[in-house]
């Protein structure tokens, strides 16, 4: 049984394991969306103009890459990281053209690293971190995470519909 | 300028002015995202099974209210409020055929009305209330609330598909 409670989490300070606590909460219900896709599921387009799963599944992980970077280590992407992470990041036509034929183990194994390392930063840090400003705008690290937990969400918005257009279609 | 920062909000006590800011950002997107809709555009449905945005609208503000209920009030809806909302909650066949043909005010005055209460009520409680359990099972006040959230940002995701479908549709 799930347990629907938003509680303090062990290693964690005290905000940061309750927003721990909602990033897993949804990245398991993505996990659990996701779970039976085949590649060809994972690349299904409703439409030319749409992303498939596959390519929604990888953006999930650059953004939370990229908010890493921003957060933990105050700084844009480099040249390097830029070039790997940008069609996933920019989504559209060239993610339609490079994210494909994967399985889906290939995605999960993604996510779960940046992840995995999500979660070893966030023990690192205090309450106070999630209010340390940003030179570069009104922006804050407790924002950033509520964003990326956010985009996930209505990106698994997306993924459901996606599915339920793939199974009217089969 | 937005304000992307999480910051203690004048009025609620600290946790619930964090939740109160991520609901309104929230919130504020969606009412972005639907600003220029026509009736014809909230009731079109990409296929057979779908939501229309409309009746997304209202599922978002019934799932509001009854977390309203559930958390401020700590019952179940009664048989008046079940009939009321029941249509909205469901979603699916009924909700295709009994929500429709309203304009974007329709949609917009329920969400206000439901939101303004729960803003007032959110300023009569102390953080402790997040965590104070249910005993119909293991849930808490502050999940409810992350969960009217995380269920409003996938209906986000979902209209925003639906809004490309019907623009390339026309």
């Amino acid at each position: 049984m799930i347990d629907y409670r938003i509680t303090s989490k062990e290693g964690y300070d005290d905000k940061i394991g309750d927003l721990v606590t909602m990033l897993e909460y949804t990245r398991a219900t993505i996990l659990e969306d996701i779970e039976d896709l085949t590649p060809e599921d994972l690349d299904f387009l409703p439409d030319e103009s749409s992303n498939s799963i596959g390519a929604l599944l990888l953006h999930i992980a650059a953004i939370e890459f990229v908010h890493q970077v921003f957060s933990f280590e105050n700084r844009d992407l480099n040249n390097e990281e830029l070039l790997k992470w940008d069609t996933a990041l920019s989504l559209g036509a060239k993610a339609r053209a490079e994210i494909k034929n994967k399985p889906l183990e290939y995605y999960t194994k993604i996510l779960t690293e940046i992840r995995e390392r999500t979660l070893t930063l966030f023990k690192t840090q205090q309450d106070s971190w999630l209010y340390e400003e940003k030179p570069w705008g009104k922006m804050n690290n407790y924002w950033y995470w509520f964003h990326v937990m956010e985009d996930e969400l209505n990106h698994r918005g997306q993924i459901r519909v996606i599915k339920r257009l793939l199974e009217n279609h089969q």
